[in-house]
């Protein structure tokens, strides 16, 4: 199974990252989601990473790519689940993920990303973007 | 990464099955998932297998030990994204998945989670009143 699913819901992707992201499948990961993204015209994508027990700079810089990438892609990005040690051990590499907009779990991921976008599925235009640890 | 992770979203959970379900975690994952639907009366789960190529006897019971227990537990099991190829060992197998419900893909089956569970999130009857010509 060399492929992570991007699970299409409504106007947004929901992907759940099982498995470590080793070089080319993470490659793989971003190109897929992106032609997604293109593909089903999403506004938001949820990526969940619960399971993630460890991580470090590669996967920081993989998150951080997709969120650049699907910004430039008219979409917005939420990474949901992050485990406390998980956000401890990117912090202490000096990688805060910036511009990358997290949330607890999946339902508050959704919350914000209706939120981000608006009523008729245009971005809203939002100042607030706090994002700290 | 020895669990998979299960997504709460509203009333239903979420679960993509991204790793081969050898024996200890699916036992694992199949209690989890139990505990689960207990903790935050669940209503629904929908288990994605599109990232499955491969499929045996094991993982064709484990799928229907998980819809008959949840059944148990009061809620629906919908299984989505079932590749054809996979369908086709299945019944080659001699498993045609009894009692497992399925949809296409995870947007067809919340339709069917939310059929199936009436509007207060009671499960519904199904009195089939079809008119015949």
């Amino acid at each position: 199974m060399e492929k992570i699913p991007i699970l299409k819901m409504g106007q947004f992707l929901l992907v759940t990252i099982q498995v470590d992201l080793y070089d080319r499948l993470a490659l793989n990961f971003e190109a897929d989601l992106i032609q997604m993204v293109n593909k089903v015209e999403a506004k938001g994508v949820l990526i969940d990473i619960s399971a993630v027990n460890i991580v470090d700079s590669f996967m920081g810089r993989i998150l951080g790519n997709i969120a650049d990438m699907t910004r430039i892609m008219d979409a917005q990005t939420v990474v949901v689940g992050m485990q406390p040690a998980v956000a401890i051990t990117l912090v202490e590499l000096g990688l805060p993920l910036p511009g990358v907009r997290t949330a607890l779990n999946v339902e508050k991921g959704m919350e914000l990303l209706h939120s981000l976008i608006g009523p008729n599925g245009k971005e809203e235009t939002c100042e607030n973007d706090s994002n700290a640890f």
